[in-house]
């Protein structure tokens, strides 16, 4: 299926708000088949709009729309696809019903609820689980249009929608596999495939999508491919990988099965990630079952009371130093009762950098049964991207100290 | 400036990574004046690269291009400018010497320097402060165009150089005004200004732009407009908004800002949301002059024995319940000697939920000197979209307390 989406609002050309909506589009329709083949930025214009969705209709097969469909009057899509239609729009009073029980329930007048009820002649309302403003969807001329609120949060729910309508894809249609690794840059990744003589079998192709934590390796085939060689040269690549190779999409959720299957526990100590690698941590469901918890050592006297830190260690070394580290992560897993403790101490900036210890400067503990040590990196950029850096570098650490533990 | 956007790579047509590119490009190309007016993503694919750099070139004075210059074979954006700007490729010494010492450190060999080396004739190689790849930026016709790696971190440090190149924008043409609310939803900001009959001055523009924690009311005036008239503009809207009107950009940076104002200490302790709500505030630099730290009592063990939760009240309310937030907030605000303590428990779901307390049912507690208490909400959708609205109502609890409070 070819696909186009179109995303409305100044807000979006002005810079004032993050897009989340191509990744979450893709995302969400790729699996059904859908592949983008265009991607359009138009202002809130109610002609603007109706020229480019008559324009992308006319290249695709289906067409997502996203944004200007709330109740102010500087959104104007509705308006727009009835243009694009050619036909009016008209009231849906179940929809009014809706909304205006929506806003009651929040102490709203019920003034706004006339756009929002408003909908292009021949189109389909379609129902926002977690929000006001209702989409809607229809056809022109041969492509199918969805059109969905701007709000990211909002968006995401609904694409599910578009997403149900759309064909299953069979299982023989899967035609990509995804082996993703660990700390292994681009550069080193096609370095070792080299010297392990890997090639993809003829009509695969092999990408590289790299990553903060590791690249990604990438097998895609054309249609009808042979599912066994798929297999067959998936299996080639991990082999060659050996270690590098992550056994699950994603380092956390590879760092959680790890601990599951060896029946090990999990806890953090962080100060300059304030919470951000344990949040990381428990983005996947299941955590629980080995994250027994976390502490944010933002200040000083929280080291110390926290988790025991010797106010000495500080005073001699600076908060960030290998020693306060290790203790750190000694004392959290002591305190938390964890086969394995994490711990984070760093520079990140923009301010607190020092000669010696200059803003990037972290020094990441770890503590299980068979000891405890601590590593110093320096990561360059500013300062959520030493945030990132760290907490993947934390992650990488558990999974590889959890891998090399005896059973 | 009219700027247009190429971003190269089969991954994100088909959906494997995150598309940060576009919202990056335009944060930080927006504020020196550029505009985008398209946005188009391409394939790794030679012809298909080089055509779309010359079509948007054509319409546009400068063409940012992002992704397909890394070392491996499926990366051809090199080539690509080359055949658009009809001119052969050539090798630059230096900075492959540059690139093979950085492989070097790694224990990296030096074949891959080759393919990074080679630029399009007459085009100048850009440095790449956080990564191998160098980028390069040259004019096809009329149009600057700039191609940089797609690597997301490496593309946002870069945009700085592109940032660089521009002429600074002059205070006067400071066209944009942001108000951003606090837990207020757009048709209720409309409501608001309705009522406290709020007309923009002619000339400017007013955008809700809906956030999760609050819409942000944004005016945009257009070029050479009076710079008093739009002060006034955004005291008159901050009037009527009242309280609802942050001091600030962000909620994180307004409850800072009102903490450090008023002399006082913050505190976190969070079951579901995992570190999220300690990440979110540590976000801002300057969080440590009042953040003094967090919990993260994922497990009942941690609740009782890291913040002295009676093991009685989870047994007989659950972990879950307005006894356990309250006696969380309350053990957090002492445990760290905090002027104020926020805490989370919930259940993010997918699984865990039950008639009683179904997946979204989250408690927040707070606590400062003027004593404690908890409210219950039911957010819908997935895990991380309860996780994240979790944390902007506990961040708007926070703020709203620590307004309220005296002195």
């Amino acid at each position: 299926v070819k696909g186009a989406v179109l995303l409305v609002g100044d807000e979006l050309l002005g810079g004032v708000i993050t897009d989340r909506h191509v990744a979450a589009i893709v995302e969400t329709l790729s699996p059904h088949g859908v592949g983008i083949a265009a991607v359009e930025i138009v202002p809130d214009d109610e002609e603007a709009i109706a020229r480019a969705a008559v324009r992308r209709a006319a290249e695709c097969e289906l067409l997502v729309v996203c944004g200007g469909i709330g109740p102010t009057d500087d959104d104007v899509t509705r308006q727009a696809l009835a243009r694009a239609l050619g036909v009016p729009l008209r009231e849906d009073t179940a929809v009014r019903r809706g909304i205006e029980a929506r806003l009651a329930e929040r102490g709203v007048g019920p003034e706004s609820a006339a756009r929002q009820s408003l909908f292009p002649e021949g189109t389909v309302p379609v129902a926002n689980p977690v929000g006001t403003a209702p989409g809607f969807r229809g056809r022109l001329g041969a492509c199918a249009f969805w059109v969905l609120p701007g709000v990211p949060v909002e968006t995401r729910e609904m694409l599910r929608q578009v997403a149900d309508s759309l064909p299953a894809v069979r299982e023989d249609q899967d035609r990509e596999r995804i082996v993703a690794t660990v700390g292994l840059g681009e550069t080193r990744a096609a370095e070792l495939l080299r010297a392990g003589a890997f090639r993809p079998p003829a009509g695969i192709s092999l990408a590289y999508l790299p990553r903060p934590g590791g690249v990604r390796l990438r097998l895609f085939a054309p249609e009808g491919f042979s599912r066994a060689a798929f297999d067959e040269a998936e299996r080639a690549m991990r082999t060659i990988l050996g270690d590098e190779a992550l056994p699950r999409a994603t380092l956390v959720e590879s760092l959680l099965v790890e601990l599951e299957t060896r029946g090990r526990t999990f806890a953090t100590a962080e100060s300059c990630t304030g919470g951000l690698l344990g949040a990381r941590f428990t983005d996947v469901p299941g955590a629980s079952s080995v994250y027994l918890g976390g502490v944010v050592t933002y200040s000083n006297r929280a080291k110390v009371e926290r988790l025991g830190v010797s106010a000495e260690a500080i005073e001699a070394h600076g908060a960030v130093s290998e020693e306060v580290a290790v203790a750190l992560a000694e004392g959290c897993r002591k305190v938390f009762g964890a086969s394995l403790a994490v711990s984070v101490t760093g520079v990140a900036g923009p301010s607190g950098g020092t000669p010696d210890k200059p803003v990037g400067t972290v020094w990441i503990g770890i503590a299980d049964g068979g000891g405890s040590g601590a590593e110093r990196f320096r990561f360059p950029g500013p300062r959520d991207l030493v945030r990132e850096r760290t907490v993947n570098k934390a992650l990488e650490m558990a999974y590889r100290r959890t891998r090399r533990a005896a059973g």
